[in-house]
């Protein structure tokens, strides 16, 4: 059995370039590395090891040749059914890829299966285990996603956020979560959510891994990230949901801000504009309107198929008066506008990716109180791995870029991440 | 035959409650308006009687009971194919109801039929025609449902806008189109041309009717216009693009102008920020790479589906850099936060919202290039009958509203639709 799954797709593409391996060693270790662990994991809703071959054997070139990517179940593939996590759409078979599937496949990459996802990418999680920690959630609603790559399955993986679905799970497993700017990555066909809110991103082991996903994907190189990254200016963000925090994650974000400093960054304590105070209940009023009006099908004829959950939470959407979900909106708008007071000088904020450690059980994903806010502001985000807490888990951070300058964001992140590696 | 399909919806609603006339009556008139008029308006893709009556049979009750709808071609339905003006969808069948449709069938309307959009609702025609004057376009992308509203083959439908695919059908066909704020109506459902500007919107004969029709799918009561409407402080807005509106148009605006005033509205000319003057670039460009990047599945799997302009379209798009694209969007940001200065103290401005009248011919279904920056704003608009031009045909104006600002937008438009009309 070869350690080759353990590479990052960076890594393993270099090597192929060198002549020290090919792209079918290293789909064959990926294959069984999930023979042996899915059993374990259940990363996966959709995987057919034949398929993935026949997919390998006509893999076009391109930038990522032979590598292995899964994808959640909320976006469309053509060769796959499609389920959206929900007993409604069993079987379901679409006759498209969604965009980005379509991209990565144009880069040669090669759709090893669909991932587990909660129930409509909203609450109701799936049977996928966190590899950190078998008993503990791996986080949602990208949840097999984030399993899969942390599990060294795949290298790369897609996702969704629309509360805090992408960094939530990738800190909780210990991976790299890349979350762009609101609609970088096109939606078309993805299972749409909130409108406002949903947002198409990545998984993978490096930061430098999953801008090279999304670069050969946009064919926007600008956003693979320099082997020596610059010197970032941080601003260690607190937020109004600090409180909520775990203390091992308090300490983690302090210590991350000690370590950053020591190694040459200028780090400086940054407080979020009053008004984005606001931020999380305007949130989640925009999240319940959305997600219960574009349920409207489902709700409607298929009612006894949704959980009763989120039929309930469905129902409570249809009472929000419209005149507040508009003021939640404008609020969203207002904050966005604010966000150059917000960074300062600095080029990246550092933040909770999420409010600590995986919870242990499955029934539960955990919280995306500290997500929601940078989802609804429509700003890249990157999880980078932030040490472990008192259970021995993750803890994962999150760098915080502008809007659109997603470049500048994953360049800080492999900075950061490479500087909190080196403490080991 | 009876003459019941001239009536709004708003009045065939309080005809029912006064027992003159019943949903069945009107129905009968709508489909015998079909069955004489349809082999010259071509308005359907998929219209089926037999289909029609059993939906009316067991409509629900509601505010909109019994009330016949269209439904452009790139929404999907349950009960009925959904093409996208592509032979690429060929028959395809959508499992479920696109949101608006689904609402608006649980408010009690009955679906009618799928009308004739664009390919993909960019460029290339169908075979409909105006209603006003049948060897000239109706416009696009939403041909169909302009046409089918103004020849009286029902009274409301819906329509999307990219560009200007709901303001402009509906100047050329003279009747009353709305696309609301940008995500007001949910998308779910709904092709996705480019998301940032997508607009679900309806179409309709009466501005009442029009918002009748979006407050019942929303249930968003706020939006009906009130009988007697407030007097709008109204701002004469001529645009960066005045010198490409025909001598009527422009004759039409101004002609407007004085007569609002007249009748007791506050009438001023207004300038917009000279930072507009770059939206129209900044749009075109946004568009382009949005529709190219979510054509993927098209694109790179059945691009010889594509009709050769989409496909040459496309392969530029691919070519934009993403720098590029970022700047444009940025532009869009920008010029919307400026929307204060935009409107001054006005509540609505009045603008062309055509270049003119609909040109001859069906293979070009004319320039939107004076709805385009109203859609990058996502400002709310309200296309209203102008009086008509050099060939008898309508001049469609259009009233446009601040973000969110629907209600009040449609009650200057009803007002204003009011007193044009008063001019006979």
């Amino acid at each position: 059995m070869t350690t080759l799954h353990l590479l990052t797709a960076t890594r393993v593409l270099s090597d192929i370039r060198a002549g020290k391996t090919s792209p079918i060693a290293y789909l064959d270790s990926c294959l069984a590395r999930i023979a042996s662990r899915e059993p374990l994991v259940h990363a996966f809703t959709q995987f057919d090891p034949d398929l993935v071959r026949r997919r390998a054997r006509h893999a076009p070139p391109g930038p990522l040749h032979g590598i292995p990517f899964a994808v959640k179940d909320v976006l469309d593939t053509a060769d796959q059914p499609s389920e959206y996590g929900s007993p409604i759409w069993d079987g379901h078979r679409p006759f498209a890829d969604a965009a980005s599937v379509a991209w990565a496949r144009a880069a040669g990459a090669v759709l090893m299966g669909k991932t587990v996802t909660t129930e409509f990418a909203t609450r109701k999680p799936g049977a996928t285990a966190n590899p950190a920690g078998l008993s503990h959630t791996p986080g949602g609603s990208s949840s097999g996603s984030a399993a899969a790559v942390a599990d060294c399955m795949v290298p790369l993986a897609t996702g969704t956020q629309t509360l805090g679905s992408i960094v939530r799970p990738a800190a909780f497993c210990g991976v790299v979560g890349y979350k762009p700017t609101y609609n970088l990555i096109p939606r078309k066909g993805v299972w749409n959510d909130a409108d406002t809110l949903d947002t198409v991103g990545v998984f993978a082991r490096s930061v430098p891994d999953a801008a090279l996903f999304v670069a050969a994907m946009l064919d926007f190189r600008a956003l693979m990230v320099p082997d020596r990254p610059a010197v970032p200016r941080v601003g260690l963000c607190r937020t109004f949901q600090w409180e909520h925090a775990s203390p091992d994650m308090q300490a983690a974000l302090a210590n991350a801000g000690r370590h950053l400093q020591a190694a040459g960054a200028s780090v400086e304590d940054v407080a979020l504009p009053p008004r984005y105070a606001d931020l999380l209940a305007a949130q989640t009023c925009v999240a319940k309107w959305e997600i219960a009006h574009t349920l409207a099908d489902e709700y409607l004829r298929n009612g006894t198929g949704l959980r009763p959950p989120l039929y309930e939470r469905c129902s409570e959407g249809y009472k929000i008066d419209p005149a507040d979900y508009q003021r939640a909106l404008a609020t969203g708008r207002q904050c966005r506008q604010m966000l150059p007071d917000a960074f300062g000088h600095c080029d990246v904020l550092l933040a909770p990716g999420a409010p600590g450690e995986a919870p242990e059980g499955l029934e539960w994903t955990g919280d995306p109180l500290f997500n929601q806010i940078w989802t609804f502001l429509h700003v890249p985000c990157v999880a980078v791995r932030g040490g472990r807490g008192g259970h021995g888990l993750p803890l994962g951070l999150q760098v915080i870029g502008r809007l659109d300058d997603d470049s500048r964001t994953l360049e800080a992140a492999h900075w950061i991440q490479l500087a909190l590696d080196e403490r080991g």
